[in-house]
């Protein structure tokens, strides 16, 4: 093919988005908005962790109060920084004492007789604690501004959780750009309640400013709307809580970050516009649901599922029912799924776009071209649909 | 090298037999040949379930009574069709309820405005059932006719298992040419009843027009006579049963169905020639020989053995040792053996001999040359030897 | 680049230590040496076990007394020979029979009408059995001397044991260069009680004729030496047992052999100066120490520690912490590090020294040159430091 001044002189895969390693082009295009990293309630004071993020690997430490994030090895030798000693909140490597401050400048190398502390800085990342999670800026130069959101930010019940799921971040992606699956994949769930699972929708949706909205409507004319949130941040709301006479429903955000190309961890803030007597018996609802420990987890029943010894409406009694059948259908695609055999339809019409979006912003990043400024919303009106 | 007109103008491996996945040479050859896929009884109606075999993923579901072979993946956004449901004799899809027929045909897609079923159809394979197995066609093309086997019709008890071997179907083709390992390799079993294991056999065989027959004439006379039937079907004679009262010996047939190039399902269909009084204390007999769950598996003590941790001769109480030993033997061979490296002797004129039709019909498929119309044998007069 | 007189004419990588299996640089430098690979004791009379050593398989079997070492596989079909029957000194083949001597040489091909038993020899290797170890000469060509050590071999306690490490040879030979990480890796173990880990050793040491001196001068006039005896045998003072009244501490000898590029196994001999009742005292102790069964492994510890669950200062009440503190700075470096990002210091010069004598000697056999002749110490006048 002869380059012409039109013509992308640069050629990309038609699934680009999918390997997200350093260097990558969608690697490159992830790292250039903050992610989510870690829950912050499970990095204790004083202890350091090793953390695999994008196909990366890191230390994660938390000091005295704050968290820093730090390159996986020390420059030294090469040990495993997560190994050693939190010291008020620098990091002293386990092997030879090596201690590094926040900014990742080597502050002490005890054994040697004339030290070159100077010489030798690791990479550190610019972290922030937000929301009960650890976010944090992978890419290259400044960070950009750091977002907030002003509607979980209120009174209301706030809660924090992740997960791992084992297929590429884009599959999870493109379930949330599909209004069509809750028919089927969870016709028997907590949609029930709503009935959001007994009607066919009307499926909309377009590019905005910040991302993609995506809206369901129903028959009896309720609208189901949700946003994605450039690059992979959902913004959806989730159903209503009896116990606080909530009537439009939780505030729901997700992040579907890659672990590496094969698995991702979903983060996930839930906000329950709830006060008072109402907070409390939410609150109480929640430590019942947990039930009792030694079940299977959710991964674990759906690869039961996969090799084929139960079906998935064979699992009863589990509040996560929703995930299990997720996972049963994304993982079910393929940890990479093959999207040059699909057969795409009408309903498919916001995946087509999703797609759409990400290459023309790698495309961009490949010939050096800019890339949409993204704006970063501080309300959202997501619907329920009821 | 030149090609002149009696040089064969392709040259394929000397041991191109053992790689077996779609599109390879042996993975064709193996595919115009119905191959047991599953046991019967393991597939429950209503039920679908992944199918791995000859180093492919396929959909395997039985509706009311048939039971149905569709290629993996939906069409669609490539689901994992296994996970799906099935109606009468159709499958929907888990994720978004497209629905296919028996014969791959897409009759639904019910959340699509305005659907386009007929460019949808996913690959189906003719299956039969049979002998308590499930038998398919995997090949191009029209099915050859469904071979049948007088000898297992009559009346009597038929017994059908299978078992995964790790390592090459070919090793334990080869195994079975083998009439001399029986004196090594199974010196300590259920061969010593019948003194097949004290002698040293004299081997003779030939080709035939369905496969191979194999002889091992013992120095009192006895003579053991096994088949092979094209391509991976052995015909023998178990011991008889002193329950029945039997004088020749069961009737035994097994295929040995590659799941990948580095291990094989083999389908074993045993027919005791007892009625009534005798089939039923023979009954009794199997049921006790259950023996207790909870015990390693063959494969678990033939890796044992393999580590070092025992001797196959310290494994007491099974009354599976035989395939213990021939698990030891083969898997010791490594999952594809090095055959460069080998020093065949006189013994092993048989396994020459199947290698040889082998890679000559290998070769014919490769120049495009016709293949041998091997027969299908009804009745097969295969001997214990004693 | 030119090659001119003066210039290697062979370019070998700067981590040319680290591939060790058969034909590589390193592979064959390693075994020029007589090396240990089993534990005398582990092999029963009678017994056969597979083994992996240098990136290598073989057969290991005891005779009526002596061990005896062959190829993996049967000349005949390539069963793995492990699974065979010892029968005196020779061992017979599982699959069909076949029998070695302790050379290698075929002696009987038993289901052959007529056998060439002469034509079938396998590879056999020299072993010895000595200080509780079975050591092995596995390189081409007629053995070296066999290596004897008198400080071992007069009254007194011997100890052998091994333990396997998840990461190369070589990280724990740069380990054993390195007097330094005593005070950070182990400042919490039994260095505490000799004081060894309380203060920074001033580090010297240089190339012998056997290999490498390494000493540690402390403030306090007190000086610990180690000598590496090429390529991969340590030679150091253990603790004294105060069991014994002691004064210089335990002979130890340490041998780093590589099972594959990733893996080593560290056989240890040490050798208590204690005979008559403190001899017995000294076991009775070391009873003691076993400790009750069921426990983690070090290896499980070391894992937990650097998959983020726990700091190795959180393991308490275990008799081998130093070598759990070894494991984690070790394979915290990486199974194989990379070295090119290192920054090394002035404490690190004998691990400089190590890699520049690995290398010349690596160069040397890449050109075809003669290596130096290390001589074999009889006696090595190690110290403890206190």
């Amino acid at each position: 093919m002869m380059a012409v001044d039109d013509t992308p002189s640069v050629t990309i895969r038609q699934d680009e988005f999918v390997t997200i390693g350093p260097g990558t082009l969608s690697g490159r295009f992830l790292r250039r908005f903050w992610q989510p990293v870690y829950l912050a309630a499970e990095l204790k004071p004083g202890r350091a962790v090793p953390l695999r993020i994008l196909g990366e690997d890191f230390t994660l430490y938390r000091g005295e109060n704050a968290p820093h994030l730090l390159a996986f090895r020390c420059a030294h030798r090469g040990t495993q920084l997560s190994t050693g000693w939190v010291e008020g909140d620098n990091l002293r490597c386990f092997y030879h004492g090596w201690t590094y401050g926040p900014d990742g400048q080597c502050i002490e190398q005890p054994a040697e007789p004339e030290p070159l502390c100077q010489r030798s800085r690791i990479r550190s990342y610019p972290v922030q604690e937000y929301l009960g999670l650890i976010l944090a800026y992978l890419g290259e130069g400044e960070a950009p501004p750091f977002p907030r959101y002003e509607q979980l930010e209120g009174e209301g019940v706030l809660e924090t959780h992740a997960y791992v799921r084992e297929c590429s971040y884009f599959n999870s992606l493109e379930n949330n750009m599909d209004e069509a699956h809750i028919a089927f994949a969870h016709r028997s769930s907590e949609f029930t309640a709503s009935g959001l699972n007994s009607f066919l929708p009307e499926i909309s949706g377009e590019e905005t400013d910040y991302g993609v909205v995506r809206r369901g409507s129903r028959p009896n004319g309720a609208e189901r709307v949700l946003h994605l949130v450039m690059p992979n941040l959902l913004v959806f709301k989730g159903a209503p809580s009896p116990e606080t006479g909530e009537t439009e429903g939780r505030d729901q955000f997700a992040w579907r970050v890659p672990i590496d190309d094969l698995q991702h961890r979903s983060f996930n803030v839930s906000f329950v516009h709830a006060t008072g007597e109402a907070a409390e018996r939410y609150r109480e609802r929640m430590q019942e649901r947990q039930g009792p420990t030694g079940q299977p987890s959710a991964n674990e029943l759906a690869r039961a599922v996969l090799r084929g010894e139960m079906h998935v409406d064979e699992i009863t009694g589990r509040p996560d029912i929703v995930n299990i059948q997720d996972v049963v259908a994304q993982v079910g695609q393929g940890q990479i799924p093959d999207r040059a055999s699909e057969h795409l339809g009408r309903t498919d019409v916001l995946i087509m776009l999703l797609r759409k979006i990400y290459l023309r912003e790698l495309q961009a990043l490949a010939e050096g071209q800019p890339l949409k400024p993204w704006a970063q919303p501080r309300q959202l009106a997501a619907a329920f649909g009821i």
